[in-house]
């Protein structure tokens, strides 16, 4: 598994792969953070809850236990208050 | 947030708090790994699945979406053959 560090380490991963593909989890520490993408993305949330805004759309919120999916090849958002945790599959 | 690495890197987490207490997600590689608890985890498994083992129990199996208690104070042992990755809840 990889260990991913972004922002100076305000956002942490850790890669992974198995039979679904490519994947990690990883925590989002309170801030506001812009990522591209190059797969889409589903994103899930497994502790907190995560603001996100994808090209084109206002902010919207996804608690534990909800997903949203990223196309490929944008920039996205995303913001918290409070750590949030997160599964991420690449596909 | 901490990274821990655990096992010379195959089991790695990153350590978080919020407002239901101390937690971390992480992941853990093929291979069998025991681990001793300070206080009651409550594990729950993202991704993969999960064998493990309570003192004085047989193993037993934790699938995407279940979740196992562990007592404070014991020593307790998973194995997988394909990553897992989880989220701990330390109590």
């Amino acid at each position: 598994m990889k260990h991913n560090v972004y922002f100076e380490g305000g956002v942490q991963s850790l890669g992974f792969a198995d039979a679904a593909g490519n994947a990690s989890v990883g925590v989002i520490d309170p801030g506001e953070f812009s990522f591209g993408t190059s797969t889409e993305e589903v994103m899930s949330v497994v502790a907190g809850s995560l603001d996100y805004r994808l090209p084109g759309a206002g902010w919207a919120v996804a608690a534990a236990g909800q997903s949203f999916t990223v196309p490929a090849g944008i920039t996205f958002d995303v913001r918290t208050t409070a750590p949030a945790a997160y599964l991420c599959r690449y596909r």
